[in-house]
């Protein structure tokens, strides 16, 4: 019997779905009975050539044919964006289609909305490929460690940047070359601000950490920090010093109060997450009964993401034949305040250009002694007309202190600027 | 309301699955509206000493009490080992209880008969717990992954042998020595056998491989070599030519025959696997359309077992709670045979010992010659005794042609004996 599937959009992540669904209808009819089949599918542009589209796939640009057909039992929306896609998912919720989708803006914005209306109609929403392309992380934090208490998550979950700071850490070239490769590679966009802004990154914590945490949270939770200002030198630096830049999602509970942060991060070489690079993702877990766990593969692209899109399809389709139909609770069970710890223990790189004169290294060390914050590495670098570059990286200090040290340092009249500060990642036990 | 649980066994797993069940009854009550408590619990010898084990928790030594109690749905499997943990869980399916366990010997012997038994009475076995402890495996591979056909599972799932691999690499100390540490740490047994002679790894490769190829593999199918013969001077050569060795489990799908193994391989020092060490378990999957992921985590323990053990008990909770009893299917679509490939090809490490004669190296690179087999690297090492160590790195070459090599140099007169051979991991795209 066949299982008729609505399409919205067939755009990368939508043509990757249709072959991908054609590719396994066979398999997943022979594990279930029900064969799932695309009958429409919703393009702004009927004419545009597309080579995956097959005669018995009806194209259509009207949205009403795939949202208003009594015979679709679930809706797969790879429009991406916030409208006209929640409109379509609503509507479809409505008319108690399952819906699955790989749309992170929207369900880091309007996630509990939707997953609302789904459970009110009695269908589910599933959105695996929405974080991590391929690799499976809603299911195993919803289903598999459910026995956990989620204490920390962090996250390599934006592949544009990890490409390119992979590039910048191999090849030594600055931000912008390294964004320019990455345009012409078709791994960022034409505006790519989303991505290096860490905004993308932001909304996928957002998605993880509702899931783990059990709570709710926003994107305006989320301190966010970008790339734009990691400089080449910073990545040799680094690497002289045993570390890996990478920009890091953190989402943590500190027994009930959260603290999220997108931020660029040294790793050490010795971390597991130091070793996730180009387009791939990682997310390292940390649960009460499970201690340490990761997950690690594509992030993104075509099939990748189709890989999570039908994986959800199949799992609907196998509980649609077992008669399963109610959406499994979304479980927000408390609400968890997010904070700025000020008390949050880091260490911290800190990269100043000061002028070159006697006694300067003497003030600023004199200015860490003051704070009672110690130095555990100290750079001093080559000198170019006139400056000196000095690079520490401090002993754990806490957040609180660390700007209060930039602060401090910025007033100091030898110093030329604090051009880079950022987290250190500890080593895992 | 009380969901009541009975357990068998309460040593290690078990001691964690009750305190880990208590912690989390309320979380889950919360979730589902149905609190899971542990009734009765089935041990040997009922005045042993159990801190963990409260007043209303009812231990026995009568089987029936737990698997004849009409109140409980939900039987856990601790005891280990086939029998009599067999016939409890037969008895408790047929009786139309959910069964978890933990228990890898019984579900890679006899996995099929059970999962049909169970299906027979509309009743489910989970068995998260069995493979890669903490780390969710089975689900990830029977859920989240359908979408894809897989081709490829590597795995480092053997903790007690990856604990004495990265004692003799970061100590360089031998083999005996290391697992003398392992035993005292509790990390391996009295009887290290099932462990260091890779049976245990082989058992969840069957478990790993029947769910990922969905077919039926059996122990007899995998080709098994232990640890025992790696020197700690293989470690240290591995680690000059930029490899760590690993007790590498591996299964493959050559388009509808199977291979599997697990041996002692020289794994890149580039390769995420090499970064898995002491007590940590891996496993890398490679889907057609997901690519290449990687699930990395605690493979042991108490709590990191009563983790996924407990995650397999509300991820049941949750189904009675919607009323969805029936178990998913098993998903044994058709039947694969595991064969032994002679076009497998791979790199070989290939350690000789050499009489101290001229023209020994001469001879042996001759042979190599002759059977058209390149050698990538060669090391000539510190000769002692009238000996002389030779290590070759082979370029890739089938397994047929591998064992004919070494036939022929163990006919050398010139060699003493070939001392160790292991095939060598590629370096993963």
């Amino acid at each position: 019997m066949d299982l008729e599937i609505g399409l919205l959009g067939c755009g990368t992540v939508g043509a990757g779905v249709v072959s991908l669904v054609r590719r396994r209808a066979d398999k997943v009819a022979q594990m279930t009975g029900l064969r799932p089949t695309i009958k429409s599918i919703l393009v702004r542009d009927l004419d545009k050539e597309r080579g995956v589209v097959f005669d018995h796939e009806r194209l259509t640009s009207r949205p009403e044919d795939v949202l208003q057909d009594d015979g679709i039992q679930i809706v797969i929306e790879t429009i991406g964006g916030i409208e006209p896609a929640k409109t379509y998912i609503l509507e479809a919720l409505r008319r108690n289609k399952h819906v699955v989708t790989a749309n992170k803006d929207l369900i880091a914005a309007h996630g509990p909305e939707i997953l609302r209306v789904a459970e009110e109609n009695h269908v589910s929403v599933l959105f695996e490929a929405a974080v991590g392309g391929a690799i499976p992380l809603v299911g195993p934090l919803k289903e598999n460690l459910t026995a956990n208490e989620v204490t920390d998550l962090k996250g390599i979950i934006n592949g544009t940047t990890n490409f390119i700071l992979s590039e910048m850490t191999s090849r030594l070239i600055d931000f912008e070359e390294a964004l320019t490769m990455a345009q012409e590679l078709g791994y960022a966009e034409a505006d790519p601000s989303s991505d290096v802004d860490g905004l993308d990154a932001a909304r996928k914590l957002v998605i993880l950490s509702s899931i783990a945490f059990q709570t709710e949270v926003h994107l305006t939770d989320v301190r966010v920090e970008g790339i734009r200002h990691v400089r080449a030198k910073d990545v040799r630096y680094a690497d002289e010093l045993g570390y890996v830049i990478k920009l890091l999602a953190v989402g943590r509970d500190h027994g009930g109060e959260l603290t999220l942060s997108v931020r660029p991060t040294l790793i050490p070489k010795v971390h597991p997450l130091a070793h996730v690079s180009d387009a791939y993702n990682a997310l390292y877990v940390r649960g009460d009964a499970a201690g340490d766990l990761m997950f690690f593969g594509r992030g993104a692209g075509s099939m990748p993401t189709a890989s999570a899109v039908v994986g959800d399809v199949i799992a609907l389709v196998r509980n649609l034949k077992l008669g399963y139909v109610a959406s499994s609770p979304q479980g927000t069970l408390s609400v968890k305040p997010v904070v700025d710890r000020e008390d949050e223990r880091y260490k911290y790189y800190v990269r100043l250009l000061a002028h070159d004169q006697p006694g300067v290294f003497a003030r600023v060390a004199q200015l860490f002694g003051e704070a009672h914050a110690s130095m555990e590495t100290v750079l001093q670098k080559r000198v170019q007309s006139g400056c000196a570059e000095i690079v520490i990286v401090t002993h754990d200090i806490s957040s609180a202190k660390s700007r209060y040290l930039v602060d401090q340092l910025q007033k100091l009249p030898q110093l030329h600027s604090v051009e880079c500060v950022m987290p250190v990642e500890p080593v895992t036990e």
